[in-house]
């Protein structure tokens, strides 16, 4: 650790925050999230006011329309907020739950046993409520936490932890268990990823550009919600109506999120079956089609590049390729995907199994729409993101996500012999 | 990935040897770590020729007696890798266990399941049996692994991982599944470290040096075998008996291992009681004492410096210091110990809970010494190591730590609303 790291102070208060919080209660950490729900909600027009000045900055910088929509906090957004932290507050603390208990022959209790991280760095962009949403779950898991949002939030994120961390003093929880950097120099990124000595974990949240910078740059291990690049794959014997079902939720409920299908893979015993049919509905909703070669033979639209193929295009834009066999299909969704969500259609018992086990993404479908990823919908109850990291943490990230475990041994005078 | 990396086709070999090992069944893999050990012990001579060959260019570079110890390939010590073998194949596979299972409203069936890692890079000193102790626990929980072990055990280790190679091929199951860099050359070491295109996990076990590079270096996520830092704390209400055993064995019983205690707190009103027989004790065992100013008012010995609490001796030397309560114990071991493993001798249920929730290490103890912290003690039947990370795995790390989980959700049509 550098001893010019402007950021020390606020790590030293994080890891004493982190230390206090071993010691308070569920029921504090509880009225800690309802109190800052309450908070959130009467102060509506406080927030709104300083997140119309980012929105004004962000105007005259010319961020895009889809770019100031994220940013916006209106009523409905607050509120949502509000309720987010009310669903942390009830569901079940993870802290203190033993994982499993061994008794060793010579009467030790070991026991592991869930406890929180410590200090947890998340780095993220644009929506402030992530702002309210991340430091909730941390909370609730034990944890201190140090955020740093989007440059084009800074005022609304202030807003937003300025009002988490007085909820936090008026429950008489540590009020440094939330802090928030308040500049919006893009240096500070760089001090907050060298500080081991006081950060346990990263998690990044955001673009690829983002996502690299933390992985280049960062000393502490990091968790990262990358993109989704997910596909469907239709089998030979895929059931026609599951597969029109299927794609075009998996590509059209909602474009713009990390779970919707870019890529979709057609075995080419299924393409002249089905494959008319279902461009034709994806491109009366207005999704633009890239197919390869084998495809425009059967279709009419752009061909697709091998630079299609690693795209997310978060929109209604959709990737296709038809296959000769099963093995094509998993060897393109692992060489080309993300690891994140991956579907097979098929009543095929066998090509169901081997597409479950040998596609190595963080959830694999069988029948059902890639959208499911998400921390409510798989029934965590919350979440922070959704991990494609292999390690610690894979899939929807919630509080079980945020601990870690602590082998916890009881004796009476044991030594080893 | 830089085209230019020489490890590249073993990087690739590997992802396939990964991908193959999928569809490879537990009996497989067990038929061929046992055909390994058998292997081992019909190629005792062959393995102990290598070994002299290291053993001299030892001598000649001049390593000390204990390396020269380490590095030696014995009957004994093979049999012992042998049996290691035999041990992990009759263990129970984690592959496929469901860890849980959850039924959404809409019937979708979700799962996590039990899977490998994919490839694992182990970089290691001396000891040769890392070579099978490690490539044993890889394959078992259906990784691939690339071996890099120190270079002055270079033709033991190559020994070792061709007889495990052939037992592979022996067995059907991928040759290259387990492979081993096959130069001394230590840029091979950051070669491996850069390539996070092939590699999932790193796990270096070494000394200080050798991690501080690994975490420099990597860009591939690792969970690191560092120094214990361990601390035996004996609390006002110590029973003097208990207190005695506990310190003599986790100093004594094994000093060289980094379970072993390396400093001793003891409470104030304690020390007057229980400090004299207890050093007196150690001191007849050979062991060194230094001590806090306190300390020396009561016990003759050298003075320790700021630099002993951070010390992992590995040798009969122990620090000692006298505290005023259970807090400046507590913040002592969180602030100078490497958050392994450490104990409190109390009769105190208060002091009890306390330090096990407040103490932030991988293993905390009640009356038990810490030498416990081992895979087979805590009844995983192995360990490739002790992981003092947080992330992912805390603590001896064996089949399980070597697995992620996966989402594996089953559907007949089921679309998000």
């Amino acid at each position: 650790m550098s001893e010019q790291n402007p950021l020390e102070p606020m790590g030293q208060q994080a890891r004493a925050a982190a230390h206090a919080l071993r010691s308070v209660s569920r029921s504090v950490k509880d009225a800690a999230l309802r109190e800052a729900a309450s908070r959130l909600r009467s102060s509506r027009e406080i927030l709104k006011a300083e997140n119309a000045k980012d929105l004004e900055a962000g105007r005259e910088k010319g961020l895009s329309a889809a770019m100031l929509d994220r940013l916006e906090l209106t009523d409905k957004r607050i509120e949502a907020m509000a309720e987010g932290l009310e669903t942390v507050a009830a569901l079940p603390d993870p802290v203190g739950d033993i994982v499993s208990q061994y008794v060793h022959p010579n009467g030790l209790r070991i026991a592991r046993i869930r406890q929180p991280i410590g200090v947890v760095g998340i780095i993220y962009e644009s929506r402030p409520n992530v702002t309210a949403d991340a430091a909730g779950l941390c909370l609730k898991s034990g944890n201190a936490c140090i955020l740093r949002g989007g440059s084009e939030a800074l005022r609304s994120n202030l807003a937003i932890a300025a009002i988490l961390r007085d909820a936090l003093a008026a429950a008489h929880a540590p009020e440094n268990a939330i802090q928030i950097i308040e500049t919006a120099d893009r240096e500070a990124v760089g001090h907050l990823l060298r500080m081991d000595q006081y950060v346990d974990l990263i998690v990044p949240r955001g673009g690829k550009s983002l996502i690299s910078r933390v992985y280049a740059e960062s000393r502490i291990p990091v968790v990262a919600h990358l993109d989704g690049v997910c596909h469907v794959y239709l089998h030979e014997d895929a059931d026609p109506e599951k597969a029109m079902k299927i794609v075009l939720n998996a590509k059209l409920q909602r474009p713009g999120v990390c779970n919707a299908m870019e890529t979709l893979l057609v075995h080419q015993s299924a393409a002249p079956v089905m494959l008319r049919d279902i461009c034709l509905a994806l491109a009366e909703a207005g999704c633009e089609l890239r197919g390869c070669e084998r495809t425009r033979m059967l279709i009419d639209c752009f061909p697709a590049t091998e630079e299609d193929w690693r795209t997310e295009y978060l929109d209604k834009i959709l990737s296709i390729r038809i296959v000769s066999s099963l093995d094509e299909a998993i060897a393109h969704i692992n060489e080309y995907g993300s690891h994140h969500s991956d579907a097979i259609v098929t009543e095929s018992y066998e090509a169901a199994e081997r597409f479950l086990d040998e596609v190595d993404s963080a959830a694999v479908y069988v029948n059902a729409s890639t959208r499911f990823t998400d921390g409510y919908e798989f029934g965590l109850g919350a979440e922070i993101g959704i991990s494609t990291s292999k390690l610690h943490c894979r899939g929807p990230m919630a509080l079980e996500g945020l601990t870690t475990l602590k082998y916890v041994v009881r004796g009476n005078g044991q030594i080893r012999e």
